[in-house]
């Protein structure tokens, strides 16, 4: 699968967050940074959507929507000829939103200071995708990162690299994608020390996963008796 | 009351809506028409917001939004210096939109093909209005245009002039309203036969304006014996 994230940022040199999230996603081999030039190419854009499987449009949030180089884009590049007359191009693909704010989730709610929930704020972008005929995903939003904990940063790493390389968002595939990276990882390791705690990390992943399955299946089976009782 | 329309279309020479609006609103000499330039000079834009008591954002809706330009003109006029922090120079003033589309009303709705209504769809705007201690208009939208009998758009006219130059959008103000553009048709009309025509419409809805505030009276009352019985 491959993603295809587009930055949209006035001011991209001097973004803490843009800045943490190039660094987070430098690694992954399957996914295209891209950062809006001033002066688009429509016909490179055009391209480039249709060789990806995950368009992540990403942005800062300014007055409840992208920046207006993002608008530029979608206006100049998502021409109905391209997007949804005739054929369908990008039908079938996933569409994903990361978005930071400096705001705190909590004042996304009804009675809260913003009085809308991100969901509402973003609903054009969703309608965006339902023209496209693609698969919305729920959007990643990063409030004030500026506040959070080295932990915490380190674990959104994790979250952010989930959100653009995952195949599915099922339990199944992060585990999938948990072990993929320790293999990878392994493969990279510096010392036997290094290699066997990895080895480790990845039998208790598979040892808590097959709990997993098993703890499902035995769910069901409750829940079917209940049916039939 | 002074309005100031700022207008966003890529290709506004074009656009039959735009210069079908531009004519309507020809006469109102309390309108100010403002097309954004390619650059803007902000100090400007901020100094015109601040002599005007009603904004009107006019725009046709690309992919569920203002074309960029107007996105661009949010990002860079209303900085948070200007609108938010500290004094908020456009607290108690009305913003507007006057959004043009050529998808059918039906449409926006839940079952209709774009799954959402005008007022999900321009949420955001009225997000801004409220950051920025505005009180925000109910939409102007007008739906396909082209398809429009002459009779259709000639009331077009008048609600748009409403729309951008009614004081308060109650029955009394609209009936003020009639009359102010009585009486100033009555000082240009060319014959007398026109003017006596104006006279006596103007005469009519003086009547039916009477008529309308006893029967609001007894409604009144009504109401009243009602709640005590």
């Amino acid at each position: 699968m491959k993603t295809l994230v587009i930055v949209s940022h006035p001011e991209i040199e001097n973004s803490m967050v843009q800045n943490f999230l190039k660094a987070s996603c430098a690694g992954l081999e399957e996914v295209t940074w891209h950062v809006l030039p001033s002066i688009l190419d429509v016909a490179f854009e055009q391209a480039q959507l249709k060789t990806h499987d995950r368009i992540i449009l990403q942005f800062p949030l300014y007055w409840y929507a992208a920046p207006a180089s993002l608008k530029n884009w979608l206006d100049t590049v998502l021409t109905g000829d391209f997007a949804f007359n005739g054929s369908q191009p990008l039908a079938g693909k996933e569409f994903g939103l990361v978005v930071s704010t400096g705001i705190a989730a909590k004042h996304f709610q009804a009675g809260g200071s913003e009085q809308a929930t991100m969901s509402e704020i973003l609903r054009p972008y969703e309608l965006v995708a339902r023209k496209l005929g693609m698969t919305y995903l729920t959007p990643f939003v990063i409030h004030q990162l500026g506040y959070w904990s080295e932990t915490a940063k380190q674990l959104l790493v994790v979250d952010y690299q989930r959100y653009l390389s995952q195949q599915n968002f099922t339990l199944t595939d992060k585990v999938a994608w948990f072990q993929a990276q320790l293999a990878q990882r392994q493969a990279v390791a510096e010392d036997e020390a290094q290699q066997q705690q990895l080895v480790l990390i990845g039998e208790q992943l598979a040892e808590q996963s097959e709990l997993l399955t098993d703890l499902n299946w035995q769910v069901q089976m409750i829940r079917q008796e209940e049916g039939e009782g």
